[in-house]
Parts: C-alpha cells; structure tokens; sequence
C-alpha cells in the first residue's frame, strides 16, 4: 500500500504537462538506411574517463560511466579497462595459446582450435582489485565514476579451462598456474590449481560477439569473482610451475599493506560491496525535495548477494530495496529503493549482504582492521551528501 | 560418463600441435591508447544481411548473423531491424510521448519525465511476426540468418507503463491502445488493453545504454513475447479507444492467411521454437566425421521454454540438449549438444516444448493445419542436411 502510493506520487513529477488531444509534430521525410554494424545515436555522449598514468601509450586505466548504465550489462563500448603496456593489435586467425610446464603433453591451442570446444556462457561482473584506492587512502574520488568505475559486467563466453586440461595431463607437482598476455610488458599472474580446476574460462565472447581488444582480443582468462588483473588479456601462455611466479604485478602491486606495515599477496576475492548510483556526486537534484528512485549495484566475488538495504539518514535506520531479478551469482545486482527526499540536508547510502551473511562494513570499520595504506579490495559503504539546494557529494 | 568421454574426445581435435616449450613471440611494443567508446577489432566483420525492399529509404529488414552470435545477448549493433520508413533521426531532448484518448488526464511526457518513474530491467526476445515467411511458403533461405535472422535478444530499461497510467487514468471503455511511431509511415498498432496493463514496457535502454536509433530510438513500446511488429518504435503517441484501429500494418500485412483464404488478423504471441545455429546451413565441416558441439536457440512468448531435444538422425531419435543457465521467461535460450559425427550424411535438428507443454510441430504438421499462404509466426522444426563433404544445406 505505502508503495502503491510512493509509485503514485512519481507519477506528479512526471505528468508536469496537461496534453491538448492534438497530434504530435513529427517528421514526415523517409529515414536513414540501415547499417550491417549499428551505432549509437550522434546524441549519446557516454564515456569511459580514461587516466593515462606515464608517457607508456596506453597505460592507465578508463572508467565505466556507472551512473549512466542502464540494467545489469555493462555495454561493450563501455566496460572499464585497466593497461600495463597499452592495448596490442591482435589477429585472432594468427594467435596461439601455449600451455607447457608441468603437464604430460604440452601443446599449442589456435583460437580455431579453442573454439572447437564444448562453450560455456555466464554473466559475471569484473572489478580492479585496485578500484576506489583514494577512498581507503582518505582521498575519495568525487563521482561514482571516479571511486568505483573500475567495475562492469558482461556475459562471458568461452572454455572450461578444466576441460582443455584433461588432455594436457595435469602433473601433479603442478600447484599454480603463471598465465602471460601478449602485451609489451607481457602482464603475468599466478593462481592457484584450485581455482583453475574450479571456475576459470578461457574467454572469446562478450555480450554477444568477439572480445573487445581493449578486454583482452582474441583471448583472456577469466577467473569469476577474483580481481580484475588476474583475467589476464591477450592471453598467450599458461604455463604449470609448482611456485608461484612472483611476477611484478603479484609482488609489486595488487598487494595489500596493513597497519603493521606487512603486504598480503594473492587476496584475490573480491568481498561484497554496493553503491548507489544514482544520485551520486556530481549530480544535482532540483531543490525543494520530492519522490526520487534511488538505484544502484551490487555484487561479491563469493556467489550471490542476499540483501540490499538503504539508509536516507545517515545510517540511523536502514530499509529494504528491491533487488531486479534474476539475482544471479558473481554478476552486477541492480537495486532500487524509492525516496521521498523531505528537501532537507540528507546523507544516502546502500549496504549489502551476501549470501555467507558477511555485511559490508562501513569506512571506519574496515579501516579500523586494515589501516589507510592499500586502497586494494577497498569495499566499504559509500555515504552521499544530498545538499538543500540538490548538490550530490561524497559523505 | 558418456558425456565425459564425449568431452575427452574434442581435446584430440583441439590439440592439433604439440609444443616445444619456447615461448610465444609476441610483441614488444607498446599497444593503442585507450578510447572513450570502444570499438570492435578491425579482423571482426560479423554483419547484418540487409534488405531494403523499395526505393522508400530505409524500407526493410536487417538480419542477426545467428550463427555467429555468443551466449544469449545480442550485440545493440547487431540486432534485427524492420523498418517500413526507414529510421527517423530524432532528439532525445525535444521528443515528447502523447497519451490520450479514452482518459481522465491526457499528458505529455518528456523523456525526462519518462526516466523519473521507477526503472524495471529484464532480457526479452524479439521476433518479427514475419521471421522465415519463406520456409511457410516453400522457399526456406539457404542459412540461418536469412530464415531466422528477424530475431534478437537483449536486456531492456524502461518503465512499466501500468505504472504510467495509474495518473493517466484509463476510462472503462478503454479496451484498445493505439500506439503510433514517429517514423515518417506513422506505423501503429493495436494493443489489447489486458497486455497494456500485464506487462508493457516503455523502454529507453537497450543492453545498458541508451536504444539504438534502430531500435527506435529514444523510446519505444515494447509488448514482452509478441510479434516484434506490436513494440512499436520511436514511440510518441498512445491513443486509447474502444475499437482497434484497424492499421495498415494489421490488416494488410502481419495477419495469417489460413487454407480456406481467411485471414486471422490480431494473433499476437510468438511460440515456442528452436534452432540449431551452428552447424546450419551455408557453413562446411571437415569431412570425415568427427565430435562438434551442436548448438542453437530456444524460446516461446508463452514463458519459459522446459525443455530442448536434438536429433542428428532425421527424427528418427531425440535426445535432451544442455540448457545454458540462467533459463529466463520470455528470453533466448541457448543449447548445446554434444555430436559424434560418424561422416556420413546426417540430417541434424531440434525442436522444443514451453513450459505450457506445447511441442515446436514439424513443417509438416505445421503446414497441415495453416496452410502454405501467411509466413507469418511460421515456428516449425528446422532440419540441416549435412553432406558427407560437410556442406550443411536445407534438408
């Protein structure tokens, strides 16, 4: 009944213009010709904010403009990248895969070949382990697009990694796996066997059609769930050791300093988190209060999220959204929470739980246990400042 | 066990090299810059089939390569079109919607205004009523995008326009909406008033951006499992009225011609149907037999499709396929089957029962009861004849 009521009163915002019964003025000129590979209108401006971080072409990372993206898939043209040595022009119809190492038959797959397998296809969101570093360190971005827009989610297609393995032979001293992209830098990770022998793709689809090169075309890893640079792009070469490789990206990076000054490596997880979207810094809602839907994702790397609530009150008290189903597992959770902004000074957030019970802690809590110095796997609350006059802030 | 052994057996086909254990060469040179939307790789050229029927711009259709689509989205570029004035150019920010008629308060929305309600996400197929009018007739096209192209699946953004109305305030005689494009032909058509209130949309995004112009653009109607001909495109006006209107477009064409040279006129919902898209017809296997994955596309405008069966000898034996998960309501299904090809001629299909029970007829038992006149919600069995060369042709 309340929400009979709330779905209502949106309808008074909408309605702002009583209709004469005439007819609409449209165009009365035939139209454009079709295309074999459409566009988008000339009036769409959404962008991925790139930030190249050296004079090395293409290093850096771009953003996914999150509080424009409508639903659960992040479109192609938009999904977040993050670049060691910038982005390698690939022909998928001379690439190879080499798997070597501890294995009986190390072989040479041609994407021919990888794509002669049995495919499998999922949605899973992708997130850098390194988003939202600034919000750890006391420096937040000032949009969501800035703190959180290394985050998108496609419908992957691909391989069992398992099953390409079963004519390998797996030895059994064979305890990690060093996957290499064909990069300039030729970016490498390690993951364990497990995962590997659990849930890992070697992907050649994307929503639809081929990977994008800027995800990795021809070929990327995928481990769902796990930090973003672990899906190593351009994959190339998976190569069993019984060690780890201790790669510069492993070591130097993605790692995680605590308070006592000691680095975690290999936390690969990424643990629940959300964020409302929409409104979010940067935005401005026309001053004088009235009914506002509140949207927003969320998502964790350990299955399905149980629970979104929100709070327009600075945390005092917390209510329910609704989740969009399908509620899928390691994919972006759409929520929305309608809001009847009273026109005062509010403070908005989104908390999640996922479905192990964990709670996604607040800023100080997680900086209580892990300090300010990483900003790796950073997943608290995001609080948002509406002003009096509609200005949307961080909290 | 079977299954397993099945799936032993492509690593022998996929294995084609044995390797030294040298490394791959890759390059050594820093890769693009990034870009704010993305594109695909220049080495992919998956396109549409265009067919422009007359010398009016833009009159005609645009057929999704099937065969070559990934998983269950297709891409926004990608997706099927049927024009009959070709494809206005229209602003988002000066296009307004007109709902009159059989109404306590007749008004005009702004887009602006239309994004203020709630927002409700789901994946729908889309079919044109007129999909594979040649294989009714006798004159199936050679592969699957030509008879089956007119098809299409993605996630859309909108509003449900129950919700709409609500303030609108229909009138009891109100049993008909007229929804009316802003296309130069004016195309409209006739909308029971249940389907308005069950589960019409009003939808501005399309696999999370905003409509292509081909999908009309910055809104259209879209009626979940119907002939795609009813979502009526770059929407601007819904009239509501005691009598349908009797358009161009449901009375000259989408309406079935039966045996006895009556038409049935208003046969809204797409049935169950399935077919196989890989291997299909135009494609070339490599002689000699060997293991191929079979696989394809399942759905029904009557919910969810239960079950999909495929049979690699003519009809003579069925057996289950795979069912990719997540299977959704009123969405594209994607199958899978395992296929043992001994290299001599096959003739390869599948056919589908929906959640109701109803089992996809044969050509055969299709035409027996309609007829060979309409072509319209023709959704018979599609069989593939696979030569001992591997040409796969119309069975």
């Amino acid at each position: 009944m309340k929400k009979a009521q709330n779905r209502r009163s949106f309808l008074a915002l909408g309605a702002a213009t009583a209709a004469s019964c005439t007819k609409p003025v449209a165009t009365s000129e035939s139209g454009a010709h079709m295309r074999v590979y459409g566009e988008r209108s000339p009036h769409e401006t959404s962008a991925r904010v790139i930030r190249e971080l050296t004079a090395s072409l293409g290093t850096g990372s771009s953003r996914t403009p999150l509080h424009e993206i409508y639903g659960t898939i992040t479109p192609s043209a938009l999904h977040y990248e993050r670049h060691h040595s910038g982005v390698p022009a690939i022909d998928s119809a001379t690439h190879e895969l080499l798997l070597h190492g501890l294995v009986d038959k190390p072989i040479v797959l041609t994407m021919a070949d990888i794509k002669r397998f049995p495919a499998f296809s999922r949605t899973y969101f992708l997130e850098c382990g390194g988003n939202s570093v600034g919000d750890q360190q006391g420096t937040p971005m000032p949009t969501v697009q800035g703190s959180h827009g290394l985050l998108s989610c496609a419908e992957w297609t691909g391989v069992k990694l398992s099953l390409v393995l079963q004519g390998v032979g797996l030895q059994p001293e064979a305890k990690w796996m060093i996957a290499e992209g064909a990069d300039a830098g030729r970016m490498a990770r390690s993951v364990p066997i497990e995962k590997v022998l659990d849930d890992a793709l070697l992907v050649y689809g994307q929503n639809g059609e081929a990977l994008r090169p800027e995800q990795g075309y021809p070929l990327r890893l995928l481990l769902p769930g796990w930090e973003g640079n672990t899906s190593v792009k351009w994959l190339h070469r998976l190569h069993f050791a019984a060690e780890a490789a201790m790669s510069a990206k492993e070591t130097a990076n993605y790692t995680e300093l605590g308070k006592d000054g000691k680095a975690q490596i290999f936390t690969f997880v990424m643990e629940a988190r959300s964020v409302i979207t929409r409104p979010s810094g940067g935005m401005k809602l026309p001053p004088g209060g009235g009914l506002h839907e509140i949207t927003g994702f969320a998502w964790t790397g350990k299955g399905r999220i149980a629970r979104v609530e929100v709070s327009t009150n600075g945390g005092a008290t917390w209510a329910d959204a609704e989740m969009q189903s399908p509620v899928l597992s390691l994919a972006l959770v759409r929520f929305r929470f309608p809001w009847q902004w009273d026109g005062k000074e509010a403070v908005i957030q989104a908390r999640c739980t996922d479905e192990t019970g964990y709670l996604q802690p607040t800023h100080e809590e997680l900086v209580a246990v892990r300090g300010r110095f990483s900003g790796y796997h950073y997943n608290a609350v995001r609080p948002w400042r509406v002003a009096v006059d509609g200005a949307v802030t961080v909290a």
